[in-house]
């Protein structure tokens, strides 16, 4: 496979020159290698449309990225750059254009620094979750990193896809996270943004946005640089951990449920991740998905489900009220000094007590360090800082029928209110009745950021052509249909960026014509990940 | 004047079609009128170097703005958009360029909408802080604004000038505090921002990057695009407030004094402004400047601070000691329920208990809403949300000798480490006895960030040719030594923003070309803003 527009001659000049760069070893062409950057939860897997690359490139320095990428501009290849690829659900290790020679970054795996005193990291690319984890418990350094559940892939890729984790709010938002960046252009020249711009300064991870125009925004999610370090706010180690568990009885009590707690969240009273849910489903919490060996529910609660045109909800309201579980549920997170959180969850509590029948239920309590074994007895690490790929044992068990070969994400926008939940349910479940998608009447999203929900649910992955060709159908129709509500997707697998773009079409795509004259502007080549998020170069978009 | 480069021809061309776009009596083009446009704290008045304008435009609406645009491109006249021209000291209503056509956006001044449930804001350019205020109190919502001191500025105008205030960590910063905008492009056209680039998008104002390149941080500081809205999240009403104040007496103890209390703030334990200072010189925290009442220092102090080389410190921390006040101290300030804070200020004195012989001192404890006998009363009301232009009668009382007319921002960035403060003082001293300018001994810089200090000081602007010339060499020296030292400015006046831009120079001002780069393509006839934080169009800058 050549990239579009390459002869074979030029594509292997191209290829003797990255290896001079980089180490013949540190090039990959043959068959077997290259096949490992394909993406293995592809929902086009052996389909013609299947993005697939034709080599790929594993630099060890900026420098070398410089020369990979001036390189490229000299023979017009596109390269994909990715961290260390381990985006799976919205795109894996494979480009967004066929062809792409992927640059691997995952030999730029070194941690800087780690600063303790002003709680900061700047770090590599190739610097996983994990890594930078058990260097900071190497150091015996009391700050925390905020990982993504499961931790396996790179601090920097996470944030550049704009990911989200699950401890504090200033922490769960990845991008926002971050504090300033080297940049290497697509003129092969190496940049740096915020205080970094000034040589030698003292402030470059304590001080964002440096002078003038801020663009660190535009490389997340975009093709118009390729990040080779980048900074990190770290959360300083509280001394204490509360968890409690709100129960509400009424389908309608979601509206004040909501209102209520992200009202605390935005004050600062509840300082942790609010994890929404329906108590008499199952636990709540980020470890609802380990504990996923605790019993199904009972029968009666399944036939109340399964009842065609959705669940009856003065039943369930019955159901819940016997059984004395929540028919919505949250779970709330206090971090801080003991006396602090103690008192965080009594007003919390004495707040919420203003919907008739709630009941309250303390969770754990924890005091930081934690020991080893209180660490391994943990179910819900990345509520602690700590990485984990428990997460995949617990989707594994959740599987019945035809068997996944991975899942996609699904991830809109919605507002932070109970109504808007219930209209997302009843207009997600439509679709996904359709097409004999399984979403629960119960679901509510997730609060990964402070004002608003992410709705995301998971489509299987096959590999099985047909079933891949219906679920893809019904995600662009997902995509629309969304859209038409006035929900957005926040990020997508790279086979539907070009569709999640396209709803974004403001006064004739304004904002996509704006990204465009960028793109040209800073990559006149467009050999810098084309189509990632939607945006090609000129030789290669559409009319 | 006219703009360079532009024909009497072409320019009253320009003026005839901006009377018919926005009505004669929005166009001024008098002496009179334009001299209103010169800013009244220029450090270059009456100078050749000062920045006039050749004519004003106020358009009422974005499609007025758009076809101002227009028609500025039509003739290739530079326009300088601001939106109520009240950032007195960084450069007012004036043009960087003179010749240019300044923009006024006063006259968009719509509260397009406060969301109380979801505590946001979005607003047009015109609205100040004082409307936004009084909107907030007619409606009797519960959410506060976050404003600098004083207050009489434009909201959206202060943000993009990325300014600070005086509240929580997640408000004080005006433009991350930002979320979605609307954006009239150099050709005319308009964008929307964020979820805004979603036609009928519900979460706008609650999620701030959309999808793909997150674009809203190259408008700011910069001259990217002009904003006609922008969305403000707010900060929920709290129950209660706690002020708090901490002294010690060792001048070396303002090293922990100021890494303990900046790790509780990073750990959301101080969830209000630190404001440390000097307590032997008067007292602490924002309502210092209008308590300057107060009685100067005894002779004796002044006699010590006034020794050739700098007091001693050991006769200083003696007199602190008999004072009974701190050399070093901080302000401590606490949001939330009642008990929640007393919990925080319980712990705060607990952790700073570390410093020997450390003494605490409860300020006030308040309750919210206020009553309106209390806001009367009260001197720091920018803690509270509440504008004022009170500042400006402390400034105007601490003047001696030759009469200013205004002053001019200094405003370095460094650590938020004591070693920091203890090295840019003396650097800043040795500078400023050079100049004779008054620099204290004792100053210690502000936090409106969460883990850096500005080491804001004000210089007098005078009618006085001689006197600003002056002022000017040192202001222009003060960059560049503090560049040597690693410290940059965060903001600057306009007529030093070459000089800013300047010390920014990693990798031959990779970042200026860069935005040089941008500039050329969103901007491509240079009309926006020319020479705005040191950003020229291409034919206008430097070889």
């Amino acid at each position: 496979m050549l990239p579009p527009g390459v002869s074979k001659a030029e594509f292997d000049a191209a290829i003797a020159e990255f290896k001079k760069i980089v180490g013949n070893e540190w090039v990959f062409t043959s068959a077997e290698d290259v096949a490992l950057y394909r993406d293995a939860y592809s929902q086009v897997w052996n389909e013609p449309e299947e993005r697939l690359a034709s080599a790929a490139v594993a630099p060890a320095s900026t420098e070398e990225v410089q020369a990979v990428v001036k390189t490229a501009n000299k023979y017009k290849i596109p390269i994909y750059a990715i961290s260390t690829g381990r985006n799976l659900g919205y795109g894996g290790a494979a480009p967004a254009m066929s062809g792409s020679v992927v640059l691997d970054l995952k030999r730029m795996n070194k941690i800087i620094e780690v600063n303790e005193r002003h709680a900061y990291a700047l770090v590599e690319p190739g610097v996983s979750y994990f890594d930078l984890y058990r260097y900071i418990q190497e150091h015996k350094l009391k700050v925390w990193i905020d990982c993504p559940d499961p931790g396996w892939g790179s601090v920097i890729g996470n944030a550049m896809d704009r990911g989200g984790g699950v401890t504090q709010a200033a922490f769960r938002n990845h991008f926002e996270a971050h504090c300033g960046m080297e940049v290497v252009l697509a003129n092969g020249e190496v940049m740096r943004t915020g205080m970094g711009a000034l040589p030698n300064s003292k402030t470059w991870q304590q001080f964002k946005t440096g002078f003038g125009p801020y663009v660190d925004g535009i490389f997340s999610q975009g093709n118009f640089g390729i990040v080779t370090k980048m900074g990190f706010w770290l959360m300083p180690q509280p001394e204490a951990y509360l968890g409690g568990y709100v129960h509400v009885f009424k389908h309608e009590d979601l509206i004040p449920l909501i209102d209520i707690t992200t009202r605390l969240e935005n004050q600062l009273v509840i300082n942790g991740m609010l994890h929404f849910g329906s108590p008499i489903l199952g636990p709540l919490g980020p470890g609802q998905v380990a504990l996923a060996d605790a019993p199904p529910p009972p029968a009666e609660l399944t036939a109340l489900l399964a009842k065609p045109g959705g669940p009856p909800m003065p039943d369930l309201e019955a159901y819940a009220q016997k059984a004395g579980k929540g028919l919505w549920g949250v779970m709330v997170q206090f971090y801080g000094p003991q006396k602090v959180i103690e008192a965080q969850w009594e007003h919390t509590k004495q707040m919420l007590s203003a919907i008739p029948g709630v009941k309250f239920e303390d969770g754990k309590r924890l005091t930081f360090p934690l020991t080893t074994q209180k660490i391994d007895q943990t179910v819900d690490k990345a509520s602690f800082g700590i990485p984990s790929l428990s997460i995949f044992a617990g989707v594994a068990r959740q599987i019945t029928g035809t068997p996944w070969t991975g899942h996609v994400g699904f991830s809109p926008i919605i507002p932070r209110t109970g109504e808007a939940v219930f209209e997302a349910q009843k207009v997600f479940a439509d679709i996904s009745r359709e097409y004999g998608m399984p979403v629960s009447p119960l679901v509510v999203p997730f609060t990964y950021w402070q004002r608003s929900f992410v709705f995301l649910f998971l489509f299987p992955v096959t590999h099985d052509i047909e079933a891949n060709k219906k679920n893809r159908e019904a995600f662009r129709k997902l995509v629309k249909v969304s859209a038409e509500h006035g929900w957005g997707e926040y990020r997508t697998p790279v086979i539907y960026q070009d569709d999640v773009q396209d709803v974004y079409s403001f006064n004739n795509h304004a904002l996509r014509r704006f990204h465009e004259t960028i793109k040209d502007a800073v990559d006149p080549n467009g050999i810098l990940s084309p189509g990632r998020y939607g945006i090609w170069p000129k030789h290669l978009r559409k009319a």
